[in-house]
């Protein structure tokens, strides 16, 4: 159960696909230069191979343990987590005037893949404080912003996002956690759930960020304000002060992500927790929407990261179980199953599919810095568009994959897949959360359709088909016989997406979309994956004119897009005649008939 | 967690859709009345629900434990075995001359979904049971017959299936478990794993069906025979003697169905386990193929009998549960989340799935009975012909689709999914095993594509979607504006189905099928379960004629062939691209290019 980051795989994206050496040109980003990329994932490979991944697997039996309120972590967690945050692992993209390192996101993105394919209930840590820290430099006081970022980026204190309650969990308008102000903060008192790393032994302090109502606050989402709660107070020279009123009433028995705890907390059982208003009253949730943006892009990568993880097994274990003749051994000696067809078909799926999910992980990335720092108010409008239209394709689709390929990994393994300790399992339960939390695929579905599609009248996917059709004009141009199926099948699932979108914009009544919007969301998530991989198939052709050219890895890239084109794209037809067909019939019966 | 088996829906298919009326007027099935099956089905329904559903969750929870060889079945599993037994629920297929019942093996196949739904742990040892009887009752001899099958059809005695090895799993030619002669019986040695409640508290002797190699065996698959090894050997009067020199080993520690025992064999620690020899020598493996048949069919029954249960369990808290303002609530009370119309789709897809596989399901054991009992040879032979044909799609796609919809019912309940204690879970994790035992999803797919399909040519596929036109004619008969889409998606599905075959029966260079089988199996499944839904579509359209017709009932089948047509069969047509075009890329790649 070893892993190996496929850091030659992730920097042929970075290099040949999304141009972060044109992202390395913006003013801010001058630091981002090939040699330190270079070095920051060879040394994010190290990491995660040495000391994550070997984690992982003991993590996940030992599980977090709750006792009297306080939560600790596996033998070794903390000793791992000190060693993150000495070398800064988690600090890449935050603003260097916080202690940050100042990448582009991109970067960060990178090396976060290989947190979670290491060690995907570790990666979950850093993960929402990344979502916190955020929040606060985006929408706090600057002395908010001074008390809590520095030691929030360094990781010595820890972030969680508190929304969830038991009556509020997609609806957060029913959230009814309580704050009453009290001179220069606020009490809170209420109770969350589901809230991960809510509790722990690994930083000194936790700063929650909580989502209330004020005495007087509106109902519904327009009257949610946000907090922060730390765990423990501050005091003016920066210590840490008294104990606050928050505790872990105690931790949910999960399927998997054992090791991450997903803790009861409850605010003000003493008379009420000290919070701290994040910006305006009120304006809560737009704040907190800042955090989610950011966390479900990261939730995304996720679900890739968890994929390659399964994947890097499946193919080891495929390569030395040897069982009956294969057709496609060469020899005696060349019996893997590997060499079974359709082990083969499992294999190709996972790595295509993982590479198409990479691929629009990173392109949504590179929109956001982009969206940042172009000098061009035109080009960073078109780029905030184009990475908050992609946001739920990365969350909902790589996630729902990100699942898929994970069964699929359990699958090569035969009945030894089945087996805990196998590991192959583990993967498969811990992935099975990705689909959930920072908003189902349903949530992220009906952001795709309503937010990001009917809002703008489809401006924001007519461009990127448009942006599309522009790479089947590349393939049509170079003309070359390897990649006739990936131009065809390309255009012909473009074709097919605009006819869905059309019918899309056309509905008046809002339940048929949202009753054909997952099958919207997958369809677009598959096609968009799709165009990662065949960009990537036109700049692997380029690069094989180079004399010193590594040509099996190259012809490996134009191959792996051909067999996704083949055998992925079609699946974009047959959602657009679902879509167009099959919104009708999803509601017809009554609920009675259920 | 409550259970309550669809006995309307089963029922339906019965006197419907596979003409169980037809199979009760056969010799030997004139049991087979209406008003007994009726009250089989309520009678299954009660002890299902009363019995093993109350034990899936606390069995899973405490699992089957071992110690110094003993296996320990969960609290209440024996209490609940010995009821199970004395009702007769596990003889209801077996021939009357050992204690059977007579009836039908549809009849029987109806009642096994109900046990898997309720508790498919338990469901484990008479499915293992059944298969035992009947590689017996086929092919051992007189003597061993009388000896074994009174006590194994009566359930006191279990019975087991013995065929992996550690290097021997899909490829049973590499068995290496030997068996030396020694007078009237033979000494057995050698390690079995995977062995499913190959020891366990339930029953008072446990008969092990063994393949080994004689002595003097030829090497593969044609040295390969069958004994029956007792736990306890039996005395000339029938009462149980010594114990036989097997003992387990261990158990595993597995991702789900932890009631179930799936034990590590030893045979012959002692100098040699007792075993007689079924049949002839080195024709174990055709032997053992009796039981395997008839055992994948039975897991495929597990796939839809389990992903009922998620059914069930999701809808139930789609009703119950409130999130959001809903699009299709027709009140304030009435804004339970099945009226977000994703929810509706996500219920909808497990509803008509489940359907589908049980049609084809109880199709599949309807065409054994009559190629059992049919007075016409020409008849028998082509139903023997349907029926194995229709095995490896009930084995192999209803346990695909099983797990599918298990992990969508654990997506309906959001974050409660991924708490264990809701259950939802522990459908999904008890569900992942079923593509994969007796014989993993690429057997089944070979299966499909060899023995059943080139082997003659196409000739049984031929016939299949001969009788799928002359349901397409009848529906184009009626022309009847709600099945209008039935009609449409089901001709497209079966052309595109053809031109999928006729490229298979096409190609020289076996590699290529085999790297596509997995997908010509989903095709030929999803086709086929279409074909039961538009059968039953049809037949519900002709009952709502008559006066005391259950016309919301049946206006749900409808509508549920309908979903299924427009949001399932278009997948048919992309799967007939993906079988034309994308074999090649599939193993296109060297291994080290992986």
């Amino acid at each position: 159960m070893t892993y190996t980051a496929p850091v030659k795989d992730i920097a042929f994206v970075l290099n040949h696909v999304v141009d972060l050496a044109g992202l390395a040109k913006l003013e801010g980003f001058e630091d981002a230069t090939p040699d330190l990329i270079a070095a920051i994932l060879e040394e994010s490979a190290k990491f995660t191979a040495d000391v994550l991944a070997p984690l992982n697997w003991s993590g996940d039996q030992q599980g977090s343990q709750w006792q009297d309120g306080e939560v600790t972590t596996p033998d070794g967690w903390r000793d791992a987590y000190n060693q993150f945050i000495e070398s800064g692992w988690g600090s890449l993209a935050f603003p260097p005037e916080f202690g940050g390192q100042g990448l582009p996101m991109t970067v960060a993105a990178a090396v976060q893949e290989m947190w979670h394919s290491a060690n995907m209930s570790f990666g979950l840590c850093p993960l929402l404080t990344q979502g916190a820290v955020d929040a606060i430099e985006h929408h706090a006081s600057e002395e908010l912003r001074q008390r809590y970022l520095p030691k929030m980026v360094e990781g010595v204190w820890s972030g969680t996002m508190n929304l969830t309650e038991p009556q509020a969990g997609s609806d957060l308008a029913a959230v009814r956690t309580k704050a009453e102000p009290a001179g220069d903060h606020y009490l809170v008192s209420g109770q969350k759930i589901y809230i991960t790393y809510g509790e722990h032994d690994l930083t000194e302090n936790i700063i929650h960020l909580v989502l209330a109502r004020l005495p007087d606050a509106p109902a519904g989402v327009k009257g949610i304000s946000l907090f922060i709660v730390p765990k423990f107070l501050i005091n003016d020279d920066g210590s840490l002060g008294e104990r606050n009123d928050v505790t872990c009433v105690s931790i949910e028995h999960k399927l998997g992500i054992h090791a991450s705890p997903t803790c009861v907390m409850s605010y003000g059982d003493k008379g009420g927790a000290i919070g701290y208003l994040v910006g305006k009253e009120n304006h809560g949730l737009a704040y907190m929407f800042t955090m989610m943006n950011q966390a479900r892009h990261a939730v995304g990568v996720e679900g890739y990261g968890i994929a390659e993880r399964a994947y890097q097994q499946a193919l080891s274990y495929a390569r030395d179980r040897k069982q009956g003749k294969t057709l496609l051994g060469q020899s005696e000696d060349d019996q893997g199953i590997i060499n079974h067809p359709d082990v083969r078909r499992m294999l190709m799926t996972m790595r295509s599919t993982i590479e198409a999910m990479r691929g629009l992980g990173l392109e949504c990335a590179a929109a956001f810095d982009q969206a940042r720092r172009d000098p061009d108010e035109a080009v960073r409008e078109r780029m905030l568009r184009r990475g908050e239209l992609l946001t739920p394709l990365v969350k909902g689709w790589s996630t729902e994959m990100g699942v898929e390929l994970c069964s699929l990994g359990v699958q090569v393994h035969g009945g030894m897949g089945y087996i805990e300790e196998t590991g192959a399992a583990q993967y498969l339960r811990d992935s099975r959360i990705v689909t959930i939390y920072e908003g189902t695929t349903a949530i992220q579905a009906n952001d795709l359709i309503g937010r990001k599609t009917a809002r703008d009248g489809g401006k924001g996917l007519g461009e990127l088909m448009s942006d599309m059709r522009t790479t089947v004009a590349e393939l049509k141009a170079l003309d070359d016989v390897e990649l006739q199926s990936v131009m065809k099948r390309l255009e012909t699932a473009i074709s097919a997406a605009e006819s869905a979108t059309a019918w899309l914009l056309e509905q008046k009544d809002a339940s048929l979309p949202a009753a054909v919007s997952v099958e919207f969301l997958m369809m677009q998530g598959r096609l968009a994956g799709g165009w990662m991989l065949a960009r990537g198939a036109l700049a692997a052709t380029g690069l094989k004119q180079n004399a010193d050219a590594d040509v099996d890895y190259l012809n490996a890239r134009i191959a792996v897009a051909r067999y996704y084109a083949e055998r992925t794209l079609p699946l974009v037809e047959s959602a657009a005649t679902i879509i167009i067909e099959g919104a009708e019939s999803t509601i017809a019966l009554d609920t009675a008939q259920l």
